[in-house]
């Protein structure tokens, strides 16, 4: 499964070949070494897509949304790549039942590549794996970029804030917890969604929402509108994509693109050294000898877990990065 | 607000002083050195608190849960320390709202002690965070501790699956994503409580359960048994202590009591390591000429994020604990 040189898949995936970037990608899985060469030839390629992170609460029908945005850009005839990052299913690298259902319509679209990525279990690697997958789509030539994630977690939150444009799916009566959600989510969104527009309390939803705004005080340069959509039944869709494209004129204009371009690039720095730096410590604990004793020992309280972290961060090999 | 010596302050934290553990958490909230050496002379003594995890999605009503918990070991003489893990507020160290309101009652209990972590900003810091609370938790003599988190995000998963009972919370018709919040948290509960009980589906939503556990497989040991509550009118809530009795019974003659706390310990070290690593490379990736320029040239595709993880690990000091 490998490739006969970084340069050749490179090249491979620069001209959007599917089949290559889907062997890429599991490469990156299974961590076989050469993977991370192939992506540092593509990485001067990369910086072209449109990146669009839509999250939101489990119910919110983010999904649903998801596949609508995908069929309007098609409609444009613009290639799409789509990152589901699912922070619940066990099955890494596998499919997640709902949402491939939902964008099943696609699979045999050959402009569309959706990649789904399980998270669980990923502690420290996720934001590296998101970073991967989205240097990947980009140079395979996508116009678009979406990255769905849910909204709660704050790996999750990091990751779709590195978006060019944040779109925050809400739906009406989320209960009681909405209070603490709203407040949290206000900072990420670059455009609110009321999803199921259609249900009672969509108008108090909105309202309550123009209220934290308000409180929160306003945006000097970008108020994040609030749309209404009904997802299943493509109702806003098109407003939606409108209030998307406003916000990347709007970047253009604004110091805010510069700094979230280098944003992600720190945040790509920083997960690529958290990832490493965490998979060669947890090796160390459980693989060697000297680790395994110093779990014993502090499980034992012989000795405290201040002290052996630092023993682990001198012993382990943390200061090489990950092939 | 500082302590006359590290001796000092674990005397009193360890004779239970209530202003003398508040103190030590601002001071690990702010960072300010000597609070981990409170810590260490804290960490020989922890270990005898009941660690129990309660998990489950916004709007589940676990926060009720966890109140009616605290009502119910009161009642039994119990001390009680709580640790209200948050991921959406932006408020560090501050009130959660809702918890807040449910947790009132408490608020002249001196044997309650209540603590909530806004986990926003975070990252990679939040199961240190998490893990020196419990300590100071459990070295001030509290007979059990309750964390409880929201189900969603591996981080907030990963804290509660180190306590030594997880109680995953469902309520009927979730919708469309169950299927998926179900699969990933199959793994980590040894108890289900279907909440909100009195309302329409929660046979199916057990019957659901129950079928996915036969689905993926009986547990040699321990099948977690799925309990009805109804949170809101204290119904259920014996019956969930007395399964959390016979599973803490279970524990004692099972050898997964000493994995879970080997578990536990290898997570304390790992996060440690993991946040002091990345606090250090985010402050040189921020704050040094070298970094920033690093920043710069990988936004301009001048140098990839490998390159640059490297270069960061190398040149950031990495192998020195943070204080």
């Amino acid at each position: 499964m490998r490739f006969a040189s970084p340069q050749d898949a490179a090249a491979a995936i620069l001209a959007g070949n599917v089949r290559a970037a889907a062997r890429l990608m599991r490469m990156l899985d299974d961590r076989i070494d050469g993977a991370t060469d192939v992506l540092r030839q593509l990485y001067p390629h990369t910086g072209r897509a449109k990146v669009i992170g839509i999250t939101g609460n489990p119910g919110s029908g983010k999904s649903t949304l998801t596949a609508r945005l995908i069929g309007h850009y098609r409609k444009l005839g613009m290639r799409v790549g789509v990152l589901a990052v699912d922070p619940s299913s066990p099955f890494s690298g596998g499919a997640i039942l709902g949402d491939r259902i939902r964008m099943m319509e696609f699979a045999n679209d050959s402009n569309v590549f959706i990649r789904s990525l399980a998270t669980r279990g990923a502690l420290g690697g996720l934001s590296r794996s998101t970073n991967d997958i989205i240097h990947v789509l980009d140079a395979m030539g996508h116009d678009v970029v979406l990255i769905e994630t849910v909204g709660v977690g704050q790996d999750e939150i990091d990751i779709v804030r590195t978006a060019d444009t944040t779109v925050v799916v809400l739906v009406p009566g989320l209960g009681d917890d909405i209070q603490a959600i709203k407040a949290g989510i206000l900072e990420i969104a670059d455009i609110f969604v009321v999803n199921k527009a259609d249900l009672d309390g969509a108008d108090r939803t909105i309202g309550d929402l123009r209220g934290l705004q308000t409180l929160m005080g306003v945006m000097p340069d970008w108020l994040p509108p609030i749309l209404r959509t009904v997802a299943a039944r493509s109702e806003g869709v098109e407003a939606l994509a409108e209030a998307i494209d406003k916000h990347a004129e709007f970047l253009k204009t604004s110091p805010t693109s510069q700094v979230r371009a280098q944003n992600r690039a720190a945040f790509a720095i920083g997960g690529l050294v958290r990832e490493s730096v965490g998979h060669n410590v947890d090796a160390w604990l459980r693989q060697t000898a000297a680790g395994r004793q110093l779990v014993a020992d502090v499980t034992a309280r012989r000795v405290d877990p201040y002290l052996a972290a630092q023993t682990a961060l001198t012993q382990a090999q943390t200061t090489r990065l990950l092939p």
